[in-house]
């Protein structure tokens, strides 16, 4: 990026669109976290929940409302098969059809129903693990890649490290509805600027102030125009998301992790011109930042629309698949 | 089971081992929710749990700190194939040292790993949902269980119908410790009565009151004398858990669900001479209770000795796939 | 279907389009062989394969060469989802850039590679079993569907059975080029009547006769035109396929087995108005027949075609999963 | 190993135990057949099967009689979980109880049954392809094991390639019944030597002459000992098997793959103090030789011993999963 200050804001025309490999570097060396947390670490930016987080995060329960913010896990998903990412297969090893035809064989009418799950850890609303993304070989906090995730699995970063971490304050930036009132949408490919962020919590007030530790969510409304049946392209192709330059923000603002409702986090197509994901290349290695997909924030941002309040208790704690770069989640928003 | 008053609590004394059928028919009959949440009814017990419960529940948020009380899932589990029950098999559809070794074709030194599980639903820490058990062929409500479970899953009380519903206040029973205080743990085939849990509540003091809308968590203690690389006959041998004769009080106590540490719930041995499961026969299809298996409340209940509180927040989302009759869960204690 | 003599062979316009149950049901008896090889049979027409036939099948090895008749199993396969039929997910268990790299672990510069499938059994060149399709509730041999194949699996005739069998003299019967020589194709649609299938034989010459005990292909062409990248709707869209009149001619013939190059063996649409894979209902439980499906006949096609010779010994062992109801081949012509 | 004649045939004491790296890279080196088909070989060895050898092979089927050389593919097979070889999970999409039910929705009482296997590629009767094993981070003729096989699979040489080669002459050496002609069956532990193979052709006879593109098939016995609820530790524990000495008879003999009854194909434990299968090192990237393993010779050999005929028409075409670096199959002996 061009020598910016910090009173303007930057957006994707401050990129040289032919010069992704520089940005990143750049952008890299400015956001890096290594050595933050120690040589050994291996939770990044979720370091930055703390008790006095959650304490404040409890403090938000107010209704004792539920909403789940997970899509469902079945065939009708969004994927389409892309570097052999499918929709989770679920098969079943006992039925109800069988248990009432009585070829089970157990006592006393107990009849039973079992079954399986074969499915990407990336298919539908999850975490990325730091071992997600590498940038040049390197992986979170200056190790190298091919020493932390080998077909074993992630020797060192594994999702299991955050199973008791990711609780705490949730804030919702309804980008959606704060650039487009009408719709609620961003367009596909709509780049979100920090500019834009900063507006959109000024405009929702004070409930959406986003600082250390806080889990930001971000909606774009793309999750509106597409679903089971009518995903179209949901999954790789055109989509709003952050633009590349928030990667300052994100790092200034300290936030334990983000997540979106779209496939991939930041906008696409990318923003340069020869390019795959150079956000999440800065995001995950450099700044060891947690980042969340295909989350579904559509009932929280109505309830959040209409109370005002944008500020919330969130439990999303990865499931524990040990050495796994990421995990498929339920993420529950209490208000 | 024979005429009784609520001023003697039931024990597995009061059972006549070979008449199973009798005993499950007279509990079923007497613990029996069905029509109680309407005939539409997906969600059973669950229902307890209501706005105000979860109010409490933050109430109880005093730390700050977080427990995670899943098993880790892994190749390293308790599960030996029995029905086809295998540990999770976690692969990797890109790794670290393809992406050092520039194998993956993506542009600007990005590189990443994906992977993939396959798990039976059941395999270690998780939740049974309303169809993962039949009684002489009726599942939860009163419907056919052929209607309710086919190879296409569970089309009517899928696991992921209860998405945003658990989460209650948490209350640890610690039975172990109570009945075995020298060590914490009670032995194999001990079959736990309402009169130890009204004993265990009435000696752990007021924080341990269990009644509507909580989720009950009941530690035997199995757990801290098994684990990987020493499961034993853990998935499926003989373990401490409830006495078939618990089945009432459960019911009486109108919890919303009830997790143990062991693989099965129940004592194993089971209590009658012939038998499979039968406090299951009982709960799931006739009480409408969603049950717990193989939560791992090692720490927590550490903590809850040291504190001597053992009431606390408890986010249990399961994951929402589609007509599942179980989930694999990361059960986290706020406390 | 009408009364008919033998001389006139039945077509698509002999059939009444809503009568699907009645034709149906004229067919399966016409065309019944429960009980022909005894009660407790568990192989069908495979039993028509005996030893003179295969001795006779050697014989056709002139050349010692070799055609592969399967597809490749992979990600690009033509399945979309339907059903829960995926393409096959092939993932590894070690690689070789952990070994170039030193990540495994063992002794003297040894390194490996395993790896894992997961697949449906239906899902690319297969053979059916005979517990892969019922008749109102009747398998194989007159058994009840729901006593064969439960969510065990085919617990009477998995394909297990037939591990040694599928071994015979092949002949192909190339409609592509007998009714378009131009392009080698039959349109999407086509249905194969028996009047073709005979004025194939004929044209073909004397090494296309088809008799008792052999493996008969039907090559269709329409693999010619789909493939990798370009399936289209091959997978249960509208195809090329023996027309449901064909039933008697396969009965009478006394073919083993029957496979085609197509998704589903006979002509999409079907020719009912309302109707799904007649043929199969008669052909499979009630006559007994093992169904090939997706077999790469183009390469055998292209030889035997230069060479003027149809027959050969064809090699096409099922992979005895115990209980399946069909296998994936990969199954071998030696000319 | 030392200086030798062909005249003395090597034996286990001809090895220094402590020195396995320098026997391996002897034996590699004399072994060796890089280059030998071209840079561009991804065949090996099976480049030595030709039209005329299955010429001869076919006038090898004399009753037309076949022997399908498979184990049953099951959760009883012998795997028990080392390095996440699981035996292969069979699941159901479709039953038949759900057919006879009515659950189905499909017209005119057609019903079926699809299924879905989840398995290694080496979980039980396999060929290893030749990116299975490497020497050094070398694999076969001379390519870098990174650049072979990634977690994509093998991208040069997968079993794949095999697809139509993999049908010649077989031969039986019985060296179970050739050294323990009371038991049939070689102790755990046996080291096959050179001198022994040579023996048992000389007493089986003209027959069992091994030579050029042969499919040799080794039987030791240890399979008539084990078997499903009675592997002990077949998958990895102590065998019979080929001594690693036996390297350059195996080089000399031009065979086109070999096959055990055993689950590693040579002897375990293996013949050096820190070893883990230093003939596949050998054999596989270095001679390019396809190996078989947990093959079920039992029957076979009892034919071979009744008739004193050892040569028989082999065809065991892989399962072409396109990168697998080995597949699951059924190899079928016609005699």
């Amino acid at each position: 990026m061009r020598e910016t200050t910090r009173s303007r804001p930057l957006h994707s025309g401050d990129l040289d669109r032919s010069a992704a490999e520089r940005h990143i570097a750049e952008a890299a060396r400015a956001c890096s976290n290594w050595g933050r947390w120690g040589a050994d670490d291996v939770l990044g930016t979720l370091n930055f929940i703390n008790t006095e987080k959650r304490i404040q995060a409890a403090g938000l329960i107010r209704e004792g409302r539920t909403v789940s913010l997970a899509l469902r896990f079945d065939m009708d998903g969004p994927q389409k098969g892309w570097r052999r990412r499918t929709n989770p297969v679920h098969t079943m090893l006992d039925t109800g059809t069988d248990a009432e035809r009585g070829m089970q064989g157990f006592p006393h009418g107990i009849g039973g129903a079992d079954d399986v799950v074969a499915m990407p850890l990336q298919c539908s609303t999850q975490w990325d693990g730091l071992g997600h993304i590498f940038d040049h070989g390197w992986a979170w906090n200056g190790r190298r890649a091919g020493e932390v995730v080998t077909s074993d699995g992630d020797l060192v970063t594994g999702i299991e490290h955050a199973a008791d971490t990711l609780v705490s304050r949730g804030v919702l930036l309804d980008l959606g509805r704060h650039l487009h009132p009408e719709t609620g949408e961003l367009p596909d490919g709509h780049a979100i600027t920090e500019g834009e962020i900063e507006g959109c919590i000024e405009a929702q007030g004070v409930s959406s102030q986003v600082g250390r530790g806080d889990i930001l969510l971000v909606r774009t409304g793309q999750l509106s125009r597409v679903g089971p049946g009518a995903w179209g392209d949901y999954a790789g192709g055109p989509a709003p998301g952050l633009s590349f330059t928030t990667a300052s923000w994100l790092h200034r603002s300290e936030v334990a992790a983000v997540a979106t409702d779209t496939w991939g986090f930041e906008v696409r197509p990318n923003e340069f011109d020869q390019a795959f994901q150079p956000l999440h290349q800065v995001c995950i290695p450099n700044m060891g930042l947690t980042i969340g997909e295909m989350w579904n924030l559509e009932e929280l941002a109505r309830i959040c629309a209409d109370t005002g309040r944008y500020e919330f208790f969130l439990a999303a704690p990865p499931l524990p698949i040990t050495g796994a770069v990421g995990s498929p989640i339920n993420p529950i928003a209490v208000l």
